[in-house]
């Protein structure tokens, strides 16, 4: 059986990378209804070398379609969901929307996948930087559990959208025409600058809006609610690929070499760590890639162990590209994992070429 | 009584720095000697205003000197300090190569200067990371103790020296010209890319030299040899001005009040911690100052504590202008601090301006 799929938010990051895969996957044009907001209506974009209409997302648009992934905003997500779960279809929301709504699985296929039921209709896609942190950290919760983790990260600007790399880009064009160097997307200039993530702030707690996200997520992806993280999260004047610096405490100690093997096994991950060439995850190695790039493997040096033991507190430096893993990517996996427990699997499941 | 100060790598960033703040300190242009390496020999500088002759860093070129500011490798340093001791000058060294010496002194004027005797005639200025670090954390060491650091940076590529700003500034012409972005001075590209520091890993600990000193200075500094720290240091694309995220776990539990009061009352340090605008440290706002910029204050959300609460762990992100405070401005504040404990007060300690 074919199936149609429908891409929301055609024109933005997420839903252009959302139809590279599709692509990828060998998804036929005719299958695929390409939507975007009311201003995009009309636009044509380019799908497998092919020209696409893009068409205003209203309710009715979606008529027809068996899968949505809806690469939007949250209000957008709330909006057409509902109507496109009337219609039967399979939705797969992108935005914060349903992420915390405890009816809605939040899922990254390989931690959770295996609670999907072939009933489930709706499925939320969790927010980047928990995916990547978690698909890095679940194979070392696996084997030795987790007690609590410390990530700082090195957020592209990218996760803000097109505006945000068009900032980026505009103000090294103006360096290097020795031009003022003014910020026209976020507060703060964003070359040569590093600044706290730009998601609001919360006046109680002072952690802002993707922090928050990473707490609440994680403790849904795991199932844990008293799960301890203390993320800090900032922006980088990098184009896409997040960065993170994590430490992690383990419930049981682990030698080194056993969270090798635990990261190594893992699927979704690749190990770059080269200490004599000084060759580790980077979001340029991380771009464009599927794979959470995993380096700077070593025990925390806070505790002192003679090289052999074993240890509680491990350092982990890691890449991945949020755009793809952290969005489209994971959401089409879903879509993947979802096929394996319904009768009726779209057959643009099974991977073509890639 | 005036002072001869003779500043080794006077064409160096730090070097160029020391020789600003030395001016504005009112230092009169025919009290300077800069030196250089052999091949900046004849070379003519800016001083005050003023043109300054450079001449080559030979032992005999120290003649003459009170104050000896080594801005230089810690070859050089090794070489040039024991020739200007004998000739009886001080001498202030920012590099390596006494660091770690027990009978040289390790210091940040503010956290350890009390600690100079009149007759100490040899400093270490510490690694521009580890000062940073500890002027923002010294105050709550103070107040509650300390028990733990977890410390992620965000360098900027100028602490590698003037090459790798050029670096990086070709690069931002590179993509700006549409040409490919190659890097000259870095094994990475560094213009919208992050990587872990180019300091060599250790095979053993897994890690950097830049990580090592932070660790090692830092427990010489606070004189606790048990100092439990777990540092991850990292470039970004900044050109001066040093981040980092810090997780801190204090001995004695605090309100998260008294944390932003010890905050506000130590030295070198400014607060910029505006959570409704998302007004925090960057370090574009570091660049060219003086302080410490200490924000994103709030205690670590994994100990889920109720608002007025006290807690062991707070979290901080700092920036700090790594080429003044983390090197050229605390070398120069080590020479006045040594003023205080000297009847032969050089006069430049009385700051002119500044």
């Amino acid at each position: 059986m074919e199936v149609n799929v429908a891409v929301v938010g055609a024109t933005g990051l997420v839903g252009a990378e959302a139809l590279s895969i599709l692509a990828s996957r060998a998804v036929e044009p005719d299958r695929i209804i390409a939507l975007a907001s009311a201003r995009s209506d009309g636009a044509v974009i380019d799908y497998a070398g092919e020209p696409l209409p893009v068409i205003g997302a209203t309710r009715d648009a979606l008529d027809g379609a068996d899968l949505v992934l809806l690469c939007a905003s949250a209000d957008a997500a709330r909006d057409l969901a509902p109507a496109a779960l009337d219609a039967g279809a399979v939705v797969i929301d992108n935005s914060s929307a349903f992420r915390l709504d405890p009816q809605v699985p939040l899922v990254v296929p390989e931690i959770n996948g295996d609670g999907l039921g072939a009933q489930t209709t709706l499925i939320a896609n969790p927010n980047c930087s928990t995916i990547i942190l978690l698909l890095a950290l679940d194979p070392l919760r696996r084997a030795f559990g987790i007690e609590h983790i410390d990530v700082s990260t090195y957020q592209a600007v990218s996760g803000a959208g097109a505006g945000a790399i068009a900032d980026l880009e505009q103000q090294a064009r103006a360096f290097a025409a020795g031009e003022p160097i003014e910020p026209r997307f976020f507060r703060e200039p964003c070359l040569f600058n590093v600044f706290s993530h730009d998601a609001p702030v919360d006046p109680e707690t002072g952690l802002n809006g993707e922090e928050s996200k990473i707490i609440h997520e994680s403790r849904r992806i795991w199932s844990d609610a008293a799960l301890r993280i203390s993320p800090t999260c900032v922006r980088v004047p990098t184009l896409r690929a997040h960065a993170q610096s994590i430490r992690v405490r383990l419930e049981r100690p682990a030698a080194e070499a056993e969270v090798r093997a635990a990261l190594l096994a893992a699927p979704g991950l690749r190990i770059l760590d080269d200490r004599a060439r000084n060759d580790f995850p980077t979001p340029l190695k991380a771009s464009g890639g599927d794979e959470v790039l995993v380096g700077r493997i070593r025990p925390d040096p806070a505790h002192d162990g003679a090289p052999g033991d074993r240890f509680k507190c491990f350092q982990l430096f890691v890449c991945a590209d949020q755009l793809r893993k952290g969005a489209a990517l994971n959401a089409i996996q879903i879509a993947e994992r979802l096929s394996h427990v319904r009768a009726q699997a779209p057959t643009f499941v099974h991977r073509a070429g890639s």
